[in-house]
């Protein structure tokens, strides 16, 4: 997702002001809970270039926004998020595309990551918990933002993947750095490397849902109580904590992420796995 | 507990002359086990400046013991340890006390530690082995005391609780970093921002215990045994190539925890957890 | 095994050249699958000094193959690897022996590795993924190539053993790096510490098999065909990536192994621990 065009400082400036009239992404702030909803319902909340800047500029809101001690991603209707949108990969497939260029993209204002890393990062560089409630699809890019969160609330019949490979991509969007945090490396290879889809409760068995439950949502905010009611400086202070942590070498990582993926996009073998991908017809690859 | 009185290099020193006349940590050392039991029963072996002390001494003192192989910590009578003495908790609660100071305290002579991160870190020092046999109540620092040692037995229904954050503050005694090796973020997180008391077996399932058994102190002294039977250089040797890993980053992350308790005591949010925590009435926070 | 004779880079360029000679190490290259099999099943495939050189060479041969996408490691016969020969356990014992000098050996061209820790790390260097298919045996250096590679199918039945500290040694063979990777470092000390041997089925719940099966070789070949089938680009993209984090610090660890065993080797207790093995009496220690 380095490549979303146009993406720089004054368009990020642009979605500061202009957020409270994004309907992409919803927001309601009740009693120090953010309630945050995907909110493009008919394509399962799958990602086009809108999507991306509505979902960052949601987490910069929640940054400026007094009063927000504990915040709850979900998605309206059948599923959290299926991924990129579609049409996105067929902007990738088309060889004269300048999606398809491998430019490492803008970073964010200030920050370590592009757009396609911001949506799922600004989770952790907010300070309050983030607690993402799962359920019917959370694939590719979607399976990175739930990584992103603090907490996993995940549906057992949600159908997950880390489906980047199945495109000939890889996965660019934090995921590498969150996966290796929670889930063990052998793990992680392979889910990786087969791209296969697998269930929340098999996420939960990974490690990659913190729960399984079948009320993801409710729980969610049974927990997202329980937590506004604690002070909510040492919560926040508990959280710097831990990221300090969890969150070492993140620049880094996702720097090779935005290389290894810039390599990949435009190539012949990406190309098959897209092209074939879309025709439903199984790929021929080159060595 | 950065704000121990008194606790400097002097102190230390006077520690080490006096040690083997305290009674509130007893020492028995028998072919080569170190039985080391905290000796407070009658507070379910709380933390008060004293405690803080014996137990630190302890630790020095075994490093210096010629012979030993392995060392078992547990607690006499019905706990382990259940956490910080409520009188220091009401110490910290009182706006005219200098424990309200955040001052971040003397660090131990040559260590990376305060004194209150020294009594859990300490055992991680050790050259050989350190087996806890937990039971009954690991609270808060009684619970930062047992991830600090090499290997956890667990009674199922001991009370264990990262239970910090209910008091207004943070683990601060090397909890953070101890508990982010041995759990998920996601996991360490949850338990931390919630500061809900969990059960042993389910520390089992969060990896808090390496074994949950009946008889958690019996289970140490037959591993004990089976490890002071090995070679003893070997076994030292090993634990340090593990502990060249896994201690990587410490001095940091205590120097963080300092700072971040110290911004945390003496405000008005913490000063109304510890009020309404020993008032037993639920606390109003502030944003 | 830092003393393995005349391993040097003028060997090492000799192995390169010598490689489809040795049948020491069978390789089958079949549809992008590259099928290894260690081929000493009379000595239930342990590790002498030709064993040595033949996996390595067959790593380095496999790095220049065009047209491998994933690997597959598996043992003639009843075992995967029994570990060390034992003559070469009674060299160690020889107080006359020049392996028993502590000399930290040659490291490999251009490697942060001695030949003892290339044969499990060499697995790491490649770039396309490696399943190990283990059954029967894997203890010490045995148990370490399982660990090398990146995906672990198990048999329940195999008997798994961090066997170094039995013979008064430590895990020198990139072990303590990549069990503190996949495993609780509690978990790892005590297994490292007792040498108890453990079932495959324990391997999983400890998180050193990534799959527990009756069918190990079986299953790897099936992973194997799915991975294959990937876009290969895309896969080595992936495991770069995860190995960006896997693999930090490996240089300095593996370094730490050489030393401390180093320190080991020659000592009267590793002495005794080795001539008490091989008369199978128990050891008597000194501390």
């Amino acid at each position: 997702m380095q490549s979303v065009p146009g993406f720089d400082t004054a368009v990020m400036r642009c979605i500061r002001q202009t957020v409270r009239m994004s309907d992409r992404v919803l927001i309601t702030i009740s009693d120090g809970i953010a309630d945050v909803r995907f909110n493009r319902a008919d394509k399962r909340n799958a990602l086009d270039a809108e999507q991306f800047l509505a979902i960052a500029a949601a987490g910069e809101r929640l940054k400026a926004e007094p009063g927000v001690r504990v915040v709850v991603l979900s998605g309206e209707g059948a599923s959290f998020c299926a991924g990129l949108d579609l049409s996105t990969m067929a902007v990738i497939a088309d060889p004269s595309s300048a999606e398809r260029s491998g430019n490492p993209g803008q970073l964010t204002e200030g920050g370590i990551t592009h757009l396609g890393q911001q949506i799922c990062w600004v989770w952790q560089e907010l300070a309050v918990p983030v607690i993402a409630a799962v359920h019917g699809h959370a694939l590719g890019g979607g399976l990175q933002i739930a990584l992103g969160a603090d907490i996993r609330f995940v549906h057992p019949t949600t159908q997950m993947s880390v489906r980047e490979v199945y495109w000939g991509l890889v996965p660019d969007m934090t995921g590498t750095f969150t996966l290796s945090k929670l889930v063990r490396t052998d793990v992680a290879k392979e889910l990786t490397f087969t791209a296969r889809v697998f269930s929340g409760t098999q996420a939960g068995e990974y490690g990659i849902a913190t729960h399984v439950t079948e009320t993801p949502y409710d729980d969610a905010m049974v927990l997202a109580r329980e937590i506004a009611d604690r002070s909510p400086g040492a919560v926040r202070a508990s959280k710097e904590l831990f990221n300090r942590m969890a969150t070492e070498g993140a620049a880094e990582q996702f720097a090779a992420e935005r290389r290894l993926i810039g390599e990949q996009i435009g190539t012949p073998n990406q190309n098959e796995a897209v092209v074939a991908g879309l025709e439903k017809r199984p790929p021929v690859f080159q060595d």
